[in-house]
């Protein structure tokens, strides 16, 4: 339900005019970005509303979904070659509804759409997510002119659609799914000390937890390999590095 | 993509007339059967065709996807009010090129059918899971006349579409969700011994556990409570109780 309206306005009016999209099915990217302890949410703003989404799009007819989802992020946000994984799709018959930015710039620009047209149709998305460190994803192509924003997880802007609950989804996801999903991402260096790793685990889960009862539960996943010490030249204790163990997760 | 066609074969037609589905999406779900021992999924046979599906439909205009996927799985097996979860979304553009009983269908009894037909239109079907007691669901109403089984999960007959892919999927989805899925069903009695619930987890992820390994490791989980011992009146050292404690797992 995203279009690439940022050369000139007649860019909707080009979407409008498309008609090799499969009716009623969308994609939508939830990207959770990780850096220096902040867990941010990537986000697109319409052009002059103040509504955001994240960022998605429609289903050509020869497509195959998710390789609309990986197209539809790079169109929009010069992302490409993401782990990205579906977490939910959302079929709700009012999810569109609210704060709709379609039809609001429809309206505002006095553009006349037949009321059957596909844009007032309704439509299911399937959601995808990714865990990526947001310092190393700066490089949005300015052509597109659209702003493009990481925000704090826990303090949304005003949100097109469903969006809000689409994000709030994909975060209980990333949570329950994270064991798994960190061992997949680049979020660490290849070696890191237990408490580089619990730092990432506290930062996403939004929760603290005690070093031994955090060590405990980690060892016990079988997912890390204990290295040498690391010694910094500090008077402190020297911690050991680990590793990931490079093997599927149960 | 499935139909009640049991009643006459009038009932295929019924369904090509049929204008107020939502193009391009359905629902299937896997339901997962476990009893004795035993893991089986539910199948449904196509009249006069040795081809199986999992019981799945289509949306209606002013249905949430959700609600379909529930009055689908009733109106086609009589199973209601099951755990339903989303796992997975199929949208691959030949998904439904193999083996499509809608096709051989209508070529069989000569019905001629508009190519721009929706039913030979592309469709993306939203995946749906549940596990229950396969002893406790034999009530499949009579009236509908189509032969409905359980299969062991390793031995699937000739299925329709992909739907033996949607089928593995969701079972890759349980057995990574066994540990939250186990809680929320009523696969063991209220109160169950470390062996009942070991061999529960080795049904379903076929695979062998220690004994101390695998207490170990559930116990770890913090998701049961140690009650009395068990005292069956044989020799054996008597086993203590467990119940799961009612919270959410992480």
């Amino acid at each position: 339900m995203k279009y690439d309206d940022s050369k000139n306005k007649q860019t909707l009016k080009d979407l409008l005019e498309t008609t090799n999209f499969v009716e009623h099915i969308s994609v939508d990217c939830v990207i959770f970005g990780f850096h220096h302890n902040k867990l941010k949410v990537l986000l697109l703003k319409y052009p002059e509303l103040e509504i955001w989404s994240v960022p998605g799009g429609f289903v050509f007819e020869g497509e195959n979904v998710d390789d609309a989802a990986h197209r539809t992020l790079y169109e929009r946000t010069g992302l490409e070659k993401l782990f990205l994984e579906q977490f939910h799709t959302f079929g709700n018959i009012n999810r569109t509804d609210l704060n709709n930015p379609h039809r609001i710039l429809l309206e505002n620009r006095n553009i006349q759409v037949d009321k059957d047209h596909w844009i007032y149709q309704r439509f299911v998305t399937v959601g995808y997510y990714a865990l990526i460190d947001f310092s190393l994803s700066h490089s949005f192509p300015d052509s597109l002119n659209e702003t493009c924003n990481w925000f704090e997880v826990d303090n949304l802007p005003k949100m097109a659609f469903d969006h809000k609950e689409v994000v709030e989804k994909g975060l209980a996801f990333l949570r329950k799914n994270l064991d798994y999903k960190i061992v997949g991402s680049n979020l660490l260096p290849e070696k890191f000390t237990m408490k580089d790793l619990q730092t990432l685990y506290e930062t996403i889960l939004n929760e603290k937890f005690l070093r031994n009862n955090f060590q405990r539960k980690i060892l016990s996943l079988n997912m890390l390999e204990r290295l040498e010490k690391f010694y910094d030249g500090s008077a402190n204790k020297a911690p050991y590095l680990y590793r990931f163990i490079d093997k599927d997760l149960k």
